[in-house]
């Protein structure tokens, strides 16, 4: 199972009717900016995690209009265009925030320079990648805050677009997450794959007992078996008498989680099996993961919340034009203003590491960079070549959580509050 | 550009892992029924709307494990699991609400009947499609009741995921929208798509009106000139200046819609273009929309809310094993109990055709038939083949379309409620 072969058609029609007007008048050949950016964080939101960097860089070499889209397209643009878009190549230079690094409102998250045609027409695609992973992402590392260091398994596959779900996997992974349960995932980013049973295995079977009997027979005394078909107490004896005290884990699903986890490791640790882990799940989110922490929990299992952004499912980020051959554009009409010019940005810490402050910059105005700062657009593609290594999820993995510990104490908090650290706008002044 | 080749691998480990262990105890060949419901509508939704069928369907006839999926899973299941996976093929039975139905807590939208290797295996699958696919249908739903007649644009690609936004092209589609901006949508699914300019295209140009005059000369004079860059009175000025009085239609993208539009339908009827059309776009959702119902708009361009299920971005369908070798099996423990048994139902109405209330019964132990009553499943696969006529979209439109005139008017209100129509379980009856 490979992905699309083709994304240039996973695109807003309107990028390429411009396209088409571009060329018919001779504007197609300016030398353009594009930022990708957010205005602001979503509601009560302290930081943003830049997700997505690996996946658009992928799908910018697959790139190409085939023949199936071309004849479609010669319903909708002229044959000039057509023929241009058989050609289509990005050429240009992408410049962002690596993968994995926290972006804040205004920060210039990415940064696409070409000619106009080329740079267009990228719109639709980075807007839907960075959007829908930067989103999963955020949210998932709130969880993993909250899980304080219990690992975590992504299992929301079901819960969203079956496509989306392996994105979600890789994005939930990058924030920390351990592993999922999507094999796709596994196949196309290499992300460790978990998995418990069904329900339905327990139904399957005559009774309890022989369904957990066959499971580890099948799968081995590390697996973990679901105790709470029936009765949790009964279902945890018969765990035991199935497997014996060696057994990896067991997991519950329903009820109140806390209480049910004190029992159970009472329970397990009465009958001897002292080293089998509690795996919890069913509707966790950051917050019932946190709830959770004085309790005899191993790991948890987080579906809905994560592949839905818990409380938003997209980033809201844009992707506005903001330079011209050199001179800085903008709209400004009754809202959604939004700064001209080609953009740079650091981030300010103190000695101590700790972050203090975002700080954009015009690109040919940059401040003096101190020993303390971090300067964060990175080189991503030259010419139309991805540069070595943007692309690494690992790398991103540990970016992630070398920036998390730089954040303020108070940027970590749950609770609903202003960004972690200020955005201070050096363009705007004088 | 066409889908994935293979679907099969996007699922959860733990499905393949339960094959595993019940071909390894005899338990694979048992005759199972599983059901995917929905416990409950989205708080404060009153009616759910079935989507995702076609394309289940479809996905269905690519479900097969190709050879790089088979070295993947080589990893984690034994190598009989590997062999019995390389030949597989659904050859069971579907059946299920059509597409475009309404449905309600309980409502039995899909049975799949087949072994239960053959079964379980398509859970992740068929959850991962209708929990999304419904979950933006039903969101879609309460924008075209809300916009009473005017044409509604799907244009949210850009926030969601990039694949997921060709499927939420499709469920807007069913759910009455008129078009779409997204090209794959087109070439996927035949829906019509639509588009105007970016804020980009006019910053690219020397002043706004070399911008409206350069669209117009390459797209015509029906085009839509975004007029809201700069200064919106002096925009249509501007716009009616490069096109003439027969444009086609401008877009206000921001500002105070309601009060823009009347503003700009003054104006434009003013210069004499009384048969330019105003389009409405900028974070509407279905309140905003029936908010917009007394002024001057002729059509309303829809994106984050639409893409992203109006504040339920998936609908919590389930996928649960009601029945083994025709015995009715159930989870009983803490919570999230579920009914056993093969079920269906039917929809009540008063003869005016004004629906009255949803039963579900057991397969075996159908009620009565009335003159008035609608049998609600119907078969989608049999023997592993899709029946004819089943994936037909504009089929599914034109279902919901004359589902939701016989809903109860109050079950049309975009407020909070109770689910239009109350579901009887006559399974739960003595």
């Amino acid at each position: 199972m490979t992905p699309d072969p083709g994304t240039a058609l996973l695109t807003d029609r309107y990028e390429l009717t411009m396209v088409a007007a571009a060329l018919a008048d001779g504007t197609a050949s300016r030398r353009c900016v594009f930022e990708l950016f957010a205005r602001r964080l979503p509601d009560g939101r302290r930081y943003g995690v830049v997700a997505g960097t690996g996946r658009l860089l992928e799908a910018l070499e697959r790139f190409r209009f085939g023949p199936e889209d071309l004849e479609l397209l010669a319903g909708v643009v002229d044959e000039d265009t057509v023929d241009w878009l058989r050609d289509y190549r990005f050429s240009g230079d992408v410049d962002g925030y690596p993968e994995g690094e926290l972006y804040f409102p205004g920060s210039p998250i990415l940064t696409v320079s070409g000619t106009f045609a080329d740079a267009v027409i990228l719109e639709t695609l980075a807007l839907s990648i960075y959007n829908h992973d930067s989103a999963i992402a955020s949210a998932a590392a709130r969880m993993v805050t909250a899980a304080a260091g219990r690992p975590l398994i992504e299992m929301g596959s079901r819960r969203t677009h079956e496509e989306a779900a392996v994105a979600c996997a890789r994005a939930a992974y990058l924030a920390g997450f351990g592993a999922t349960s999507n094999l796709a995932a596994r196949l196309r980013h290499g992300i460790p794959t978990a998995g418990t049973a069904a329900h339905a295995w327990i139904l399957l079977h005559d009774d309890e007992r022989s369904a957990f009997a066959s499971q580890v027979a099948a799968l081995g005394e590390s697996t973990t078996l679901l105790v709470d078909t029936f009765d949790i107490r009964q279902g945890i004896d018969n765990a035991i008498a199935a497997a014996g005290t060696g057994l990896g884990a067991i997991r519950i699903d329903s009820g109140d989680l806390g209480e049910l986890a004190r029992q159970a490791r009472e329970q397990l640790d009465g009958l001897g099996a002292t080293g089998t882990k509690i795996v919890l799940s069913g509707d966790l989110d950051e917050y019932a993961i946190a709830s959770l922490r004085a309790e005899p929990v191993d790991s948890y299992g987080v579906g809905t919340s994560v592949v839905t952004g818990s409380g938003h499912p997209t980033a809201g980020m844009v992707y506005k034009l903001v330079e011209v051959d050199g001179r800085p554009v903008s709209k400004r009409s009754t809202s959604k203003e939004s700064r001209g010019g080609r953009k740079a940005a650091l981030r300010r810490h103190k000695p101590t590491g700790t972050s203090v402050e975002e700080v954009v910059y015009r690109a040919d105005a940059p401040p003096a960079v101190g020993p303390h700062d971090t300067v964060l657009p990175v080189p991503l593609v030259r010419g139309g070549k991805v540069q070595a290594g943007v692309d690494d999820l690992e790398a991103a993995r540990d970016r992630l959580r070398g920036a998390l510990v730089s954040v303020p104490w108070e940027g970590l908090k749950l609770s609903r509050g202003e960004p972690a650290i200020p955005t201070t706008f050096l363009s705007d002044q004088p």
